[in-house]
């Protein structure tokens, strides 16, 4: 760290322009010359030259980044949230930076995860996972931490926090309705932990019997990832040949069973249809073609950036919780049920 | 800003012990009783007291944060490298947080995304995507910046710059001669921009003409998406309909490949063989089942943690470039060529 920090005078001096002109290529300004453009960003890559973001963070405290804490980066549910949020602030300068929690499977883990997030001096974060009220709750709200948005339904959310979130229930139903159209009635469910899973379980269970079917529960604690989901519709399909569909609680969890139908030797949809819920990249990739539910996700990301925006702003927190409405996106996964 | 941070006295006060049991609880000790840790936790939480490594960072300029610049958090063949990274530094007591590039289509959107990065004033700073060399160059290496590990096969890598990879050409190879053995001649490659991209293109032409075939390569600057790959895929099936086997660039082009065979009414392997680059989660999900080169992600993020162990501790740069040698993973998506 001796070594002397360049600065914009340094830029304009081996540029040979003014400082002004350093300021404005800096800002973006369209009024600049192509060749003071490129003799600027030249001083720039040869100087090391990093605008003054850093000194004006100092000065101001703030950081210019929104930390999100996530589940699992292999769970990309969150990408398109964090497109939306990236969307929505880019205008203000904000950037964004991710912290996952994959690795821990404990509260102190968590708390490690959680400790990185407060570590980045982000001017907010954006918690896109549960977590144990000790955490959520003083340790993230208290003072000396920036403001806090909830993204997602999440159980034993403080009072007072805002946050954003899809209507589980109702998306949850969509997917039900689907599949009782569709001539259903004997129907797995791979449950996950959290919030979001506990709301999407109780509506599907709940839709399902009210349109004269029955759902087969299967319960699931740990990561919701695809090779849980096809452990656990291995099981469920060995034990329950009635069943017609299974609904995966999200796409990792429903592309796990149609790994499990494949390994069975049962046809998707012909034999058995199988539903998604989060709408991922990868469900709409031509060889997984999943039906699955639009969890509004970028939508839901823009949603964050506007209360990030407020509660940098000054806005006090105000418990605010907006809702968002899936949509059900059906696709080549599901069908008719076949008779038995 | 302005009420007073809790302190670890405030803690032992509200939870009734002494100041180093708080201590030995923050520490993880297992000396501590259950009801005292209880206690301890309870008042951490109600307070919302955070452990002191903000005020240590403050007095020693550490964060004990790793950023780490990837290129899409929707292609996931970075979620190895963080696990390997985190599990080597774990002890150390790092953390690591994520910033991506998938939005900046242009240097000076790169640029921000550096930003970024550095602005989360992190101990090290591991780039993991290809980077113009204004950027990666002295931007990045400047004394006003962290160390710098490079992961991955990179282009235009300054001089002096750590880095640890996997042999790209020698799994490309790997993939060639796989595919030579099961009789294919006639062979599409899906090429994607970038260091490793390169290196895996070069070397796939070079063995499948060593071995007596014939390579149609479609060249692709864009992201190296499933969508990309898809519709990349489609293109070249219709007009080479002679081809029997095609080698996505990365596990999400060929899965690509996979959705355009379907749509096209190709069976896969009967009629194509299909491989791709990384051994990422999806590919070894049971409905996509990919033949696919082991890159060693996990591997090489421990190598990078070890770099950044010792940079961090004092050792200067040196510009040592280590390279783990890849393996294929055979699956369901290769097999014996058709009879043309």
């Amino acid at each position: 760290m001796s070594e002397k920090r360049p600065t914009i005078y340094d830029v304009a001096r081996v540029a040979g322009v003014s400082r002004s002109l350093v300021s404005l290529v800096l800002r973006g300004s369209d009024k600049v010359s192509d060749a003071s453009r490129e003799a600027v960003e030249t001083a720039i890559a040869e100087l090391g030259y990093r605008p003054s973001r850093a000194a004006s963070e100092l000065a101001s405290g703030r950081t210019e980044t929104i930390a999100v804490l996530i589940d699992d980066y292999a769970n990309t549910w969150f990408v398109d949230l964090l497109r939306g949020l990236e969307g929505e602030l880019a205008r203000d300068g904000y950037r964004v930076s991710v912290v996952d929690t994959a690795g821990a499977t404990d509260t102190e883990a968590l708390r490690r995860s959680v400790d990185a997030l407060l570590s980045l001096r982000a001017d907010a974060i954006v918690v896109a996972r549960d977590l144990p009220p000790s955490l959520t709750g003083r340790t993230l709200t208290t003072a000396v931490a920036p403001p806090l948005v909830v993204a997602g339904t999440r159980l034993d959310m403080p009072e007072g926090v805002d946050g954003v979130a899809n209507d589980d229930a109702a998306g949850a139903r969509l997917v039900a309705e689907h599949l009782l159209a569709l001539g259903h009635r004997r129907i797995g469910h791979l449950a996950v932990a959290g919030g979001a899973g506990a709301a999407r379980r109780a509506s599907f269970v709940a839709a399902v019997a009210a349109g004269g079917g029955e759902v087969i529960v299967v319960e699931h604690d740990g990561a919701a990832t695809e090779a849980e989901g096809r452990a656990a519709a291995l099981g469920l399909l060995r034990a329950h040949p009635e069943l017609t569909a299974v609904f995966g609680a999200n796409d990792l969890m429903a592309i796990g069973v149609l790994g499990a139908a494949r390994e069975l030797g049962i046809r998707v949809p012909e034999q058995l249809s199988v539903a998604g819920y989060d709408s991922t990249e990868i469900a709409a990739s031509g060889v997984i073609d999943l039906t699955t539910v639009d969890d509004r996700s970028y939508d839901m990301g823009v949603e964050v950036g506007r209360m990030v925006r407020d509660l940098v702003g000054g806005r006090p927190a105000a418990g605010e919780r907006r809702v968002l409405e899936p949509t059900l996106i059906p696709r080549g996964t599901t069908g008719p049920a076949r008779r038995l």
